[in-house]
Protein backbone atom coordinates (compact mmCIF):
# COMPACT_ATOMS: atom_id res chain seq x y z
CA UNK A 1 0.00 0.00 0.00
CA UNK A 2 1.08 3.61 -1.15
CA UNK A 3 2.26 5.15 2.39
CA UNK A 4 2.22 8.40 0.52
CA UNK A 5 -1.50 7.96 0.25
CA UNK A 6 -3.07 9.71 3.26
CA UNK A 7 -6.41 8.43 2.78
CA UNK A 8 -6.25 4.73 3.57
CA UNK A 9 -9.03 3.30 2.06
CA UNK A 10 -7.65 4.61 -1.29
CA UNK A 11 -4.28 3.02 -0.68
CA UNK A 12 -5.88 -0.06 -0.22
CA UNK A 13 -8.75 0.61 -2.85
CA UNK A 14 -5.25 0.96 -5.50
CA UNK A 15 -3.34 -2.22 -4.14
CA UNK A 16 -6.34 -4.34 -3.79
CA UNK A 17 -6.82 -6.05 -7.29
CA UNK A 18 -3.22 -7.75 -7.02
CA UNK A 19 -4.49 -9.87 -4.12
CA UNK A 20 -8.02 -10.05 -5.58
CA UNK A 21 -6.53 -10.59 -9.15
CA UNK A 22 -2.47 -11.66 -8.76
CA UNK A 23 -3.21 -14.96 -9.18
CA UNK A 24 -4.88 -15.40 -12.34
CA UNK A 25 -2.76 -12.64 -13.83
CA UNK A 26 0.17 -14.16 -12.78
CA UNK A 27 -0.77 -17.71 -13.58
CA UNK A 28 -1.09 -16.34 -17.48
CA UNK A 29 2.61 -15.91 -17.52
CA UNK A 30 3.47 -18.96 -16.37
CA UNK A 31 3.65 -18.59 -12.27
CA UNK A 32 3.08 -21.98 -10.56
CA UNK A 33 2.09 -19.90 -7.39
CA UNK A 34 2.03 -16.77 -6.06
CA UNK A 35 2.79 -14.91 -2.51
CA UNK A 36 0.87 -11.59 -1.89
CA UNK A 37 2.55 -9.15 0.10
CA UNK A 38 -0.26 -8.07 2.78
CA UNK A 39 -1.93 -5.42 2.49
CA UNK A 40 -0.85 -3.30 5.33
CA UNK A 41 1.00 0.45 5.72
CA UNK A 42 3.36 -1.27 8.71
CA UNK A 43 5.92 -3.88 8.53
CA UNK A 44 5.02 -6.87 11.15
CA UNK A 45 4.85 -10.37 10.70
CA UNK A 46 1.59 -10.94 10.20
CA UNK A 47 0.02 -12.44 7.32
CA UNK A 48 -2.95 -9.83 6.47
CA UNK A 49 -6.06 -12.02 4.25
CA UNK A 50 -8.69 -11.20 2.16
CA UNK A 51 -10.81 -12.29 -0.96
CA UNK A 52 -9.16 -13.83 -3.98
CA UNK A 53 -11.16 -14.46 -7.53
CA UNK A 54 -9.84 -17.04 -10.04
CA UNK A 55 -10.17 -16.29 -13.65
CA UNK A 56 -12.26 -19.02 -14.93
CA UNK A 57 -10.47 -19.14 -18.49
CA UNK A 58 -7.12 -20.11 -16.34
CA UNK A 59 -5.26 -22.54 -14.62
CA UNK A 60 -6.17 -22.35 -11.03
CA UNK A 61 -2.41 -21.71 -8.96
CA UNK A 62 -1.88 -21.94 -5.32
CA UNK A 63 -1.90 -18.02 -3.95
CA UNK A 64 -1.18 -17.17 0.37
CA UNK A 65 -0.54 -14.19 2.48
CA UNK A 66 2.66 -13.25 3.21
CA UNK A 67 3.83 -10.99 6.12
CA UNK A 68 4.97 -7.37 5.18
CA UNK A 69 8.39 -8.52 6.99
CA UNK A 70 8.68 -11.79 5.52
CA UNK A 71 8.07 -9.70 1.95
CA UNK A 72 10.82 -7.63 2.62
CA UNK A 73 13.18 -11.00 4.08
CA UNK A 74 12.25 -12.81 0.70
CA UNK A 75 13.10 -9.32 -2.07
CA UNK A 76 16.27 -9.08 -0.08
CA UNK A 77 16.94 -12.77 -0.52
CA UNK A 78 15.62 -12.72 -4.23
CA UNK A 79 18.22 -10.02 -5.14
CA UNK A 80 21.20 -12.14 -3.21
CA UNK A 81 20.29 -15.33 -5.15
CA UNK A 82 18.12 -14.85 -8.39
CA UNK A 83 17.23 -18.10 -8.92
CA UNK A 84 16.30 -18.82 -5.16
CA UNK A 85 13.83 -21.73 -4.85
CA UNK A 86 10.76 -21.41 -2.33
CA UNK A 87 8.70 -24.38 -1.03
CA UNK A 88 5.06 -24.00 -0.31
CA UNK A 89 2.78 -26.18 1.90
CA UNK A 90 -0.29 -25.40 2.47
CA UNK A 91 -3.18 -27.17 3.80
CA UNK A 92 -5.95 -25.13 3.31
CA UNK A 93 -8.97 -26.03 1.49
CA UNK A 94 -12.39 -24.72 0.24
CA UNK A 95 -15.07 -26.57 1.72
CA UNK A 96 -18.73 -26.36 0.48
CA UNK A 97 -21.32 -23.89 1.33
CA UNK A 98 -23.09 -24.10 4.63
CA UNK A 99 -26.68 -22.19 5.22
CA UNK A 100 -26.15 -19.70 8.14
CA UNK A 101 -28.45 -16.62 8.81
CA UNK A 102 -28.48 -13.03 8.88
CA UNK A 103 -29.91 -12.03 12.73
CA UNK A 104 -31.94 -8.94 12.92
CA UNK A 105 -33.56 -6.70 15.76
CA UNK A 106 -35.20 -3.65 15.89
CA UNK A 107 -37.49 -1.11 17.60
CA UNK A 108 -41.02 -1.15 15.67
CA UNK A 109 -42.10 2.07 14.29
CA UNK A 110 -45.42 3.11 16.15
CA UNK A 111 -46.77 5.15 13.41
CA UNK A 112 -45.18 3.68 10.13
CA UNK A 113 -43.78 0.10 10.81
CA UNK A 114 -43.57 -0.84 7.74
CA UNK A 115 -40.78 2.01 6.76
CA UNK A 116 -37.69 0.94 7.63
CA UNK A 117 -34.69 3.25 8.66
CA UNK A 118 -32.01 0.16 8.70
CA UNK A 119 -28.33 0.00 10.79
CA UNK A 120 -26.13 -2.78 8.91
CA UNK A 121 -22.79 -4.77 9.94
CA UNK A 122 -21.59 -8.35 8.67
CA UNK A 123 -21.14 -11.02 11.57
CA UNK A 124 -18.68 -12.59 9.49
CA UNK A 125 -14.74 -11.84 9.83
CA UNK A 126 -11.56 -13.50 7.96
CA UNK A 127 -10.70 -16.74 10.26
CA UNK A 128 -7.56 -15.27 11.63
CA UNK A 129 -9.14 -13.05 14.56
CA UNK A 130 -12.17 -12.26 15.74
CA UNK A 131 -12.50 -9.35 13.49
CA UNK A 132 -12.81 -6.48 16.44
CA UNK A 133 -12.69 -3.95 13.46
CA UNK A 134 -13.98 -5.91 10.84
CA UNK A 135 -16.84 -6.04 11.63
CA UNK A 136 -17.43 -6.25 15.15
CA UNK A 137 -17.61 -3.19 15.54
CA UNK A 138 -19.97 -2.14 12.84
CA UNK A 139 -22.02 -5.12 14.68
CA UNK A 140 -21.65 -3.74 18.58
CA UNK A 141 -22.58 0.28 17.12
CA UNK A 142 -26.16 -1.42 15.50
CA UNK A 143 -27.12 -2.97 18.66
CA UNK A 144 -25.99 -0.34 21.02
CA UNK A 145 -27.82 2.33 19.06
CA UNK A 146 -30.91 0.53 19.41
CA UNK A 147 -30.46 -0.04 23.44
CA UNK A 148 -30.03 3.87 23.82
CA UNK A 149 -33.09 4.60 22.22
CA UNK A 150 -34.71 2.80 24.02
CA UNK A 151 -32.73 3.54 27.27
CA UNK A 152 -33.65 7.16 26.41
CA UNK A 153 -37.11 6.49 25.87
CA UNK A 154 -37.35 7.66 22.78
CA UNK A 155 -40.60 6.21 20.28
CA UNK A 156 -40.00 6.07 16.78
CA UNK A 157 -42.30 6.41 14.68
CA UNK A 158 -40.47 4.25 11.51
CA UNK A 159 -38.98 1.17 12.29
CA UNK A 160 -35.51 1.00 13.30
CA UNK A 161 -33.71 -2.36 12.63
CA UNK A 162 -30.44 -3.66 13.36
CA UNK A 163 -29.12 -6.30 10.66
CA UNK A 164 -26.17 -8.16 11.19
CA UNK A 165 -25.40 -9.46 7.77
CA UNK A 166 -23.60 -13.04 7.29
CA UNK A 167 -21.34 -13.41 4.72
CA UNK A 168 -20.00 -9.79 3.46
CA UNK A 169 -16.42 -10.96 3.26
CA UNK A 170 -16.99 -13.87 0.90
CA UNK A 171 -19.55 -12.93 -1.59
CA UNK A 172 -22.32 -10.71 0.35
CA UNK A 173 -25.03 -13.61 0.27
CA UNK A 174 -26.61 -12.06 3.12
CA UNK A 175 -27.05 -8.88 1.99
CA UNK A 176 -28.45 -10.18 -1.65
CA UNK A 177 -30.76 -12.84 0.22
CA UNK A 178 -32.13 -9.64 2.77
CA UNK A 179 -32.49 -7.15 -0.32
CA UNK A 180 -34.87 -10.02 -2.07
CA UNK A 181 -36.18 -12.13 0.49
CA UNK A 182 -39.85 -12.52 0.73
CA UNK A 183 -40.71 -10.82 3.65
CA UNK A 184 -39.00 -7.32 2.75
CA UNK A 185 -41.60 -6.68 -0.13
CA UNK A 186 -44.29 -5.42 2.50
CA UNK A 187 -41.97 -3.34 3.65
CA UNK A 188 -40.23 0.26 2.29
CA UNK A 189 -36.66 0.89 3.19
CA UNK A 190 -35.86 4.75 3.83
CA UNK A 191 -32.37 4.48 4.60
CA UNK A 192 -29.96 1.74 5.21
CA UNK A 193 -26.27 2.93 6.79
CA UNK A 194 -23.76 0.21 7.34
CA UNK A 195 -20.65 0.64 9.30
CA UNK A 196 -17.88 -1.15 8.44
CA UNK A 197 -14.68 1.14 8.11
CA UNK A 198 -13.81 -0.18 11.69
CA UNK A 199 -14.22 1.39 15.49
CA UNK A 200 -12.35 4.30 15.07
CA UNK A 201 -13.99 8.16 15.97
CA UNK A 202 -16.43 9.46 14.11
CA UNK A 203 -15.76 12.18 11.86
CA UNK A 204 -18.31 13.16 9.02
CA UNK A 205 -21.68 11.79 8.03
CA UNK A 206 -21.93 10.45 4.73
CA UNK A 207 -25.52 10.04 2.83
CA UNK A 208 -27.05 9.86 -0.71
CA UNK A 209 -29.70 9.11 -2.80
CA UNK A 210 -27.88 8.10 -5.83
CA UNK A 211 -25.48 10.34 -6.36
CA UNK A 212 -27.07 13.19 -4.91
CA UNK A 213 -27.01 15.18 -1.05
CA UNK A 214 -29.79 14.64 1.23
CA UNK A 215 -31.25 18.20 1.76
CA UNK A 216 -32.59 19.43 4.91
CA UNK A 217 -29.72 18.17 7.35
CA UNK A 218 -28.48 21.16 8.82
CA UNK A 219 -30.37 21.04 12.10
CA UNK A 220 -29.36 17.33 12.09
CA UNK A 221 -25.27 18.41 11.30
CA UNK A 222 -26.08 20.70 14.49
CA UNK A 223 -27.30 18.00 16.58
CA UNK A 224 -24.37 15.84 15.73
CA UNK A 225 -21.57 18.17 16.19
CA UNK A 226 -20.37 18.12 19.55
CA UNK A 227 -20.18 13.86 19.10
CA UNK A 228 -17.13 14.35 16.59
CA UNK A 229 -19.38 15.06 13.23
CA UNK A 230 -17.67 17.58 10.86
CA UNK A 231 -19.62 17.30 7.65
CA UNK A 232 -22.53 15.39 6.38
CA UNK A 233 -21.64 14.81 2.95
CA UNK A 234 -22.74 12.79 0.09
CA UNK A 235 -21.41 9.10 0.05
CA UNK A 236 -22.49 6.01 2.30
CA UNK A 237 -23.01 2.41 1.15
CA UNK A 238 -21.52 -0.98 1.74
CA UNK A 239 -21.38 -4.40 0.44
CA UNK A 240 -24.12 -5.59 2.71
CA UNK A 241 -26.51 -2.68 1.69
CA UNK A 242 -25.55 -2.36 -1.82
CA UNK A 243 -28.74 -4.54 -3.33
CA UNK A 244 -31.08 -2.81 -0.95
CA UNK A 245 -29.19 1.49 -2.98
CA UNK A 246 -29.72 -0.15 -6.26
CA UNK A 247 -33.70 -0.57 -5.23
CA UNK A 248 -33.65 3.07 -4.34
CA UNK A 249 -32.73 3.23 -0.68
CA UNK A 250 -30.73 6.07 0.57
CA UNK A 251 -27.41 4.79 1.75
CA UNK A 252 -25.86 6.25 4.77
CA UNK A 253 -22.60 5.28 6.80
CA UNK A 254 -21.26 7.46 9.61
CA UNK A 255 -17.59 7.76 8.67
CA UNK A 256 -14.99 7.15 11.24
CA UNK A 257 -11.18 7.91 11.76
CA UNK A 258 -9.33 5.20 9.81
CA UNK A 259 -5.15 5.73 10.28
CA UNK A 260 -4.78 2.71 11.94
CA UNK A 261 -7.83 0.70 10.37
CA UNK A 262 -4.99 -1.56 8.09
CA UNK A 263 -2.91 -2.02 10.98
CA UNK A 264 -5.18 -5.13 12.32
CA UNK A 265 -7.67 -5.58 9.20
CA UNK A 266 -8.22 -9.31 7.99
CA UNK A 267 -4.77 -10.37 10.32
CA UNK A 268 -4.89 -12.05 14.06
CA UNK A 269 -4.09 -8.76 15.07
CA UNK A 270 -7.67 -7.14 14.75
CA UNK A 271 -8.50 -8.28 18.65
CA UNK A 272 -11.12 -6.58 20.92
CA UNK A 273 -7.41 -4.16 22.26
CA UNK A 274 -7.89 -2.54 18.80
CA UNK A 275 -11.08 -0.99 19.32
CA UNK A 276 -11.20 2.28 22.04
CA UNK A 277 -14.64 1.56 23.92
CA UNK A 278 -15.08 5.79 24.08
CA UNK A 279 -14.52 5.97 19.88
CA UNK A 280 -17.16 3.01 19.43
CA UNK A 281 -19.57 4.81 21.95
CA UNK A 282 -19.03 7.59 19.89
CA UNK A 283 -20.22 5.74 16.63
CA UNK A 284 -23.19 4.21 18.38
CA UNK A 285 -24.46 7.83 19.53
CA UNK A 286 -24.18 9.01 16.22
CA UNK A 287 -26.03 6.39 14.91
CA UNK A 288 -28.33 6.23 17.16
CA UNK A 289 -29.67 10.14 16.66
CA UNK A 290 -29.27 9.62 12.81
CA UNK A 291 -32.02 7.05 12.74
CA UNK A 292 -34.28 8.26 15.23
CA UNK A 293 -34.11 11.65 13.53
CA UNK A 294 -34.60 9.64 10.22
CA UNK A 295 -37.43 8.02 12.00
CA UNK A 296 -38.85 11.00 12.58
CA UNK A 297 -38.79 13.43 9.90
CA UNK A 298 -38.56 10.72 7.15
CA UNK A 299 -36.26 11.32 4.11
CA UNK B 1 -13.64 12.77 34.87
CA UNK B 2 -17.12 12.74 33.85
CA UNK B 3 -17.59 9.92 31.33
CA UNK B 4 -20.56 11.39 29.89
CA UNK B 5 -19.17 14.06 28.15
CA UNK B 6 -18.13 13.28 24.38
CA UNK B 7 -14.74 16.12 24.82
CA UNK B 8 -11.91 14.96 27.04
CA UNK B 9 -10.76 18.44 27.34
CA UNK B 10 -14.01 19.44 28.56
CA UNK B 11 -14.09 16.52 31.28
CA UNK B 12 -10.58 17.30 32.11
CA UNK B 13 -10.87 20.91 32.48
CA UNK B 14 -14.16 20.32 35.46
CA UNK B 15 -12.10 17.85 37.20
CA UNK B 16 -8.45 19.40 37.22
CA UNK B 17 -9.57 21.73 40.30
CA UNK B 18 -9.91 18.89 42.29
CA UNK B 19 -5.87 17.89 41.65
CA UNK B 20 -4.82 21.48 41.78
CA UNK B 21 -6.37 22.88 44.18
CA UNK B 22 -7.61 20.07 46.20
CA UNK B 23 -4.91 19.42 48.81
CA UNK B 24 -5.52 23.06 50.29
CA UNK B 25 -9.39 22.93 50.24
CA UNK B 26 -8.99 19.65 52.23
CA UNK B 27 -6.45 21.00 54.81
CA UNK B 28 -9.02 24.18 55.08
CA UNK B 29 -11.45 21.23 56.49
CA UNK B 30 -8.73 19.57 58.91
CA UNK B 31 -7.33 16.75 55.98
CA UNK B 32 -4.02 15.61 57.16
CA UNK B 33 -3.24 14.51 53.39
CA UNK B 34 -4.74 13.72 50.34
CA UNK B 35 -5.27 11.18 47.73
CA UNK B 36 -5.60 12.39 44.37
CA UNK B 37 -8.04 10.38 42.02
CA UNK B 38 -6.58 10.05 38.62
CA UNK B 39 -7.88 12.23 35.50
CA UNK B 40 -7.91 9.57 32.72
CA UNK B 41 -11.67 8.05 31.88
CA UNK B 42 -10.49 4.65 32.50
CA UNK B 43 -10.15 2.06 35.13
CA UNK B 44 -5.99 1.66 34.75
CA UNK B 45 -3.14 0.67 37.78
CA UNK B 46 -1.07 3.33 36.90
CA UNK B 47 -0.90 6.94 38.87
CA UNK B 48 -1.25 10.31 36.42
CA UNK B 49 0.12 12.91 38.05
CA UNK B 50 -0.06 16.87 37.44
CA UNK B 51 0.52 20.46 38.58
CA UNK B 52 -1.17 20.84 42.30
CA UNK B 53 -0.91 24.04 43.58
CA UNK B 54 -0.78 25.31 47.48
CA UNK B 55 -2.59 28.24 48.87
CA UNK B 56 -0.40 29.43 51.11
CA UNK B 57 -2.76 30.99 53.40
CA UNK B 58 -3.25 27.25 54.50
CA UNK B 59 -0.97 24.49 55.95
CA UNK B 60 0.68 22.29 53.11
CA UNK B 61 -0.33 18.64 53.79
CA UNK B 62 1.06 16.01 51.33
CA UNK B 63 -0.80 15.17 48.43
CA UNK B 64 -0.60 11.56 46.25
CA UNK B 65 -2.03 10.38 43.09
CA UNK B 66 -3.86 7.15 43.58
CA UNK B 67 -4.57 5.27 40.14
CA UNK B 68 -8.70 4.74 39.42
CA UNK B 69 -8.45 1.25 40.19
CA UNK B 70 -7.05 1.26 43.45
CA UNK B 71 -9.62 5.16 44.00
CA UNK B 72 -12.01 2.75 43.23
CA UNK B 73 -10.87 -0.29 45.63
CA UNK B 74 -10.21 2.51 48.27
CA UNK B 75 -13.94 3.49 48.45
CA UNK B 76 -14.65 -0.16 48.96
CA UNK B 77 -12.78 -0.54 51.69
CA UNK B 78 -14.17 2.40 53.21
CA UNK B 79 -17.70 1.81 52.24
CA UNK B 80 -17.18 -1.48 54.37
CA UNK B 81 -14.61 0.33 57.07
CA UNK B 82 -15.94 3.99 57.80
CA UNK B 83 -13.01 4.01 60.60
CA UNK B 84 -10.16 2.43 57.89
CA UNK B 85 -6.95 4.12 58.39
CA UNK B 86 -4.88 4.44 55.62
CA UNK B 87 -0.43 4.40 56.01
CA UNK B 88 1.10 7.14 53.27
CA UNK B 89 4.80 7.01 53.16
CA UNK B 90 6.34 9.71 50.30
CA UNK B 91 10.06 9.92 49.21
CA UNK B 92 9.02 12.77 46.97
CA UNK B 93 10.92 16.47 47.87
CA UNK B 94 10.87 19.55 46.18
CA UNK B 95 14.24 20.84 45.09
CA UNK B 96 15.64 24.18 43.86
CA UNK B 97 15.14 25.11 40.30
CA UNK B 98 17.84 24.71 37.93
CA UNK B 99 18.54 26.49 34.73
CA UNK B 100 17.37 24.91 31.45
CA UNK B 101 17.08 26.01 28.26
CA UNK B 102 14.19 26.43 25.21
CA UNK B 103 15.66 24.82 21.97
CA UNK B 104 14.93 26.80 18.53
CA UNK B 105 15.23 25.72 14.73
CA UNK B 106 14.00 27.46 11.79
CA UNK B 107 14.28 28.07 8.06
CA UNK B 108 14.56 32.13 7.99
CA UNK B 109 12.39 33.93 5.56
CA UNK B 110 14.55 34.86 2.58
CA UNK B 111 12.17 38.57 1.93
CA UNK B 112 11.21 39.08 5.49
CA UNK B 113 13.16 36.90 8.00
CA UNK B 114 12.48 39.28 10.93
CA UNK B 115 8.80 38.31 11.03
CA UNK B 116 8.17 34.66 12.80
CA UNK B 117 5.53 31.96 12.06
CA UNK B 118 6.46 29.94 15.17
CA UNK B 119 5.69 25.98 15.86
CA UNK B 120 5.70 25.47 19.36
CA UNK B 121 5.69 22.50 21.70
CA UNK B 122 6.96 21.83 25.04
CA UNK B 123 10.21 19.40 25.68
CA UNK B 124 9.30 19.04 29.80
CA UNK B 125 6.77 15.66 30.53
CA UNK B 126 6.12 14.26 33.88
CA UNK B 127 8.67 12.14 35.03
CA UNK B 128 6.67 8.58 34.90
CA UNK B 129 7.62 8.55 31.25
CA UNK B 130 8.41 9.66 28.61
CA UNK B 131 5.72 12.02 27.46
CA UNK B 132 5.67 10.14 24.06
CA UNK B 133 1.89 12.55 23.86
CA UNK B 134 3.03 15.07 26.42
CA UNK B 135 4.45 16.71 24.51
CA UNK B 136 7.23 14.76 22.51
CA UNK B 137 4.24 13.95 19.62
CA UNK B 138 4.15 18.21 19.43
CA UNK B 139 8.28 18.13 19.17
CA UNK B 140 8.39 15.62 16.64
CA UNK B 141 5.97 17.60 14.37
CA UNK B 142 7.16 20.93 14.89
CA UNK B 143 10.91 19.70 14.13
CA UNK B 144 9.57 17.09 10.94
CA UNK B 145 7.13 20.11 9.48
CA UNK B 146 11.05 22.59 9.11
CA UNK B 147 12.12 18.86 7.55
CA UNK B 148 9.38 18.43 4.97
CA UNK B 149 9.36 22.16 3.79
CA UNK B 150 13.16 21.47 3.44
CA UNK B 151 13.17 18.37 1.62
CA UNK B 152 10.32 20.03 -0.51
CA UNK B 153 12.39 22.89 -1.91
CA UNK B 154 10.10 25.76 -0.34
CA UNK B 155 11.59 28.53 0.47
CA UNK B 156 9.92 31.02 2.95
CA UNK B 157 9.52 34.54 2.67
CA UNK B 158 9.00 34.31 6.22
CA UNK B 159 11.09 32.92 9.05
CA UNK B 160 9.60 29.52 10.19
CA UNK B 161 11.03 28.35 13.50
CA UNK B 162 10.40 25.74 15.95
CA UNK B 163 10.38 26.38 19.62
CA UNK B 164 10.96 23.17 22.07
CA UNK B 165 10.01 25.35 25.09
CA UNK B 166 11.67 23.73 28.24
CA UNK B 167 8.86 23.85 31.48
CA UNK B 168 5.47 23.95 29.89
CA UNK B 169 4.49 21.39 33.13
CA UNK B 170 5.49 23.34 35.92
CA UNK B 171 4.86 26.57 35.42
CA UNK B 172 5.16 28.15 31.85
CA UNK B 173 9.02 30.19 32.81
CA UNK B 174 10.38 28.66 29.20
CA UNK B 175 6.78 30.26 27.41
CA UNK B 176 7.35 33.50 29.61
CA UNK B 177 11.14 33.76 28.89
CA UNK B 178 11.26 33.55 25.37
CA UNK B 179 8.14 35.88 25.14
CA UNK B 180 10.47 38.86 26.78
CA UNK B 181 13.67 37.92 25.98
CA UNK B 182 16.15 40.43 24.57
CA UNK B 183 16.71 38.80 21.27
CA UNK B 184 12.87 38.65 20.42
CA UNK B 185 12.62 42.72 20.88
CA UNK B 186 13.80 42.90 16.94
CA UNK B 187 11.20 40.26 15.66
CA UNK B 188 7.89 40.52 14.94
CA UNK B 189 5.72 36.74 15.55
CA UNK B 190 3.38 37.19 12.75
CA UNK B 191 1.85 33.50 14.13
CA UNK B 192 2.42 30.86 16.92
CA UNK B 193 1.18 27.37 16.40
CA UNK B 194 1.27 25.13 19.90
CA UNK B 195 0.83 21.31 19.45
CA UNK B 196 0.23 19.92 23.01
CA UNK B 197 -2.99 17.87 22.53
CA UNK B 198 -1.17 14.69 21.82
CA UNK B 199 -0.14 12.67 18.74
CA UNK B 200 -4.10 12.01 17.40
CA UNK B 201 -5.12 11.97 13.58
CA UNK B 202 -5.67 16.26 12.48
CA UNK B 203 -9.30 17.03 11.96
CA UNK B 204 -8.87 20.62 12.38
CA UNK B 205 -7.22 24.38 11.96
CA UNK B 206 -7.94 26.91 15.00
CA UNK B 207 -6.73 30.16 14.32
CA UNK B 208 -7.50 33.46 16.05
CA UNK B 209 -6.32 36.89 16.79
CA UNK B 210 -7.69 37.46 19.76
CA UNK B 211 -11.30 36.55 19.42
CA UNK B 212 -11.24 37.03 15.70
CA UNK B 213 -11.77 34.45 13.23
CA UNK B 214 -9.06 34.84 10.86
CA UNK B 215 -10.11 35.55 7.26
CA UNK B 216 -9.40 34.17 3.58
CA UNK B 217 -8.34 31.42 4.43
CA UNK B 218 -10.69 29.48 2.03
CA UNK B 219 -7.76 28.44 -0.59
CA UNK B 220 -5.90 26.48 2.95
CA UNK B 221 -8.92 24.76 3.99
CA UNK B 222 -9.28 23.44 0.29
CA UNK B 223 -5.54 22.34 0.54
CA UNK B 224 -5.57 20.61 3.75
CA UNK B 225 -8.85 18.67 3.40
CA UNK B 226 -7.02 15.49 2.06
CA UNK B 227 -4.73 15.68 5.11
CA UNK B 228 -7.89 14.91 7.54
CA UNK B 229 -8.59 18.80 8.22
CA UNK B 230 -12.54 19.37 7.95
CA UNK B 231 -12.31 23.02 9.26
CA UNK B 232 -10.55 26.60 10.43
CA UNK B 233 -12.36 27.66 13.13
CA UNK B 234 -11.26 30.75 15.48
CA UNK B 235 -9.48 28.94 18.61
CA UNK B 236 -5.46 27.78 19.58
CA UNK B 237 -3.40 28.99 21.89
CA UNK B 238 -1.35 26.98 24.66
CA UNK B 239 0.69 27.64 27.76
CA UNK B 240 3.93 28.30 26.45
CA UNK B 241 2.64 30.66 23.72
CA UNK B 242 0.30 32.25 25.44
CA UNK B 243 2.68 35.05 26.90
CA UNK B 244 2.96 35.80 22.78
CA UNK B 245 -0.65 35.70 22.32
CA UNK B 246 -1.00 38.34 24.81
CA UNK B 247 1.52 40.46 22.90
CA UNK B 248 -1.10 40.33 19.67
CA UNK B 249 0.33 37.45 17.88
CA UNK B 250 -2.21 35.63 15.93
CA UNK B 251 -2.97 31.49 18.12
CA UNK B 252 -3.07 28.86 16.14
CA UNK B 253 -3.06 24.93 16.40
CA UNK B 254 -3.32 21.92 14.31
CA UNK B 255 -6.42 20.02 15.87
CA UNK B 256 -6.23 16.29 16.44
CA UNK B 257 -8.69 13.39 18.02
CA UNK B 258 -8.33 12.67 21.45
CA UNK B 259 -10.84 10.08 22.89
CA UNK B 260 -7.05 8.25 23.73
CA UNK B 261 -5.58 11.07 25.31
CA UNK B 262 -6.57 10.96 28.51
CA UNK B 263 -5.28 6.87 29.51
CA UNK B 264 -2.08 7.94 28.58
CA UNK B 265 -1.54 11.77 30.02
CA UNK B 266 0.89 12.09 32.63
CA UNK B 267 1.15 8.41 33.28
CA UNK B 268 3.83 5.73 32.84
CA UNK B 269 1.35 4.39 29.74
CA UNK B 270 2.61 7.57 27.63
CA UNK B 271 4.60 5.72 25.59
CA UNK B 272 6.36 5.86 22.07
CA UNK B 273 3.68 3.09 21.45
CA UNK B 274 1.04 4.83 22.26
CA UNK B 275 1.46 7.73 18.95
CA UNK B 276 0.80 6.04 15.66
CA UNK B 277 3.62 7.07 13.10
CA UNK B 278 0.82 8.09 10.31
CA UNK B 279 -1.03 10.02 12.75
CA UNK B 280 1.54 12.35 13.55
CA UNK B 281 2.83 12.23 10.10
CA UNK B 282 -0.75 14.11 9.28
CA UNK B 283 -0.10 16.62 12.01
CA UNK B 284 3.30 17.51 10.37
CA UNK B 285 1.91 17.28 6.90
CA UNK B 286 -0.22 20.37 7.77
CA UNK B 287 1.64 21.90 10.35
CA UNK B 288 4.44 22.17 7.57
CA UNK B 289 1.82 23.66 4.67
CA UNK B 290 0.01 25.82 7.19
CA UNK B 291 3.42 27.63 8.39
CA UNK B 292 4.54 27.77 4.82
CA UNK B 293 1.39 29.37 3.36
CA UNK B 294 1.23 31.72 5.87
CA UNK B 295 4.90 32.53 5.65
CA UNK B 296 4.11 33.17 2.38
CA UNK B 297 1.08 35.44 2.73
CA UNK B 298 1.37 37.02 6.04
CA UNK B 299 -1.53 37.42 7.69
Amino acid sequence: MDRTEPNPFAAYGRAVPYRTNGASAAARYGAVAVLVRSLTFRLDDFPHTGLMIYDEKIPRIPAAAIATNQAEQLSQWLKEDPQLRLNLKMSCKQLSPVTSANVLGQLTGEEKPEEIILLGAHLDSWDLSPGANDDAAGCAVAIEALRLIKEAGWKPKRTIRAVLFMDEEFGGTGGRFYATSASRKSENHLLAIEQDNGGGPPVGLALRRGDKIIEKTEKLEEILNPYGINWIRPGGGGVDIGPLIQQGTVAGNVVPATQRYFDFHHSALDQLSAVHPREIELQAIVLAIVSYYFSQEGI
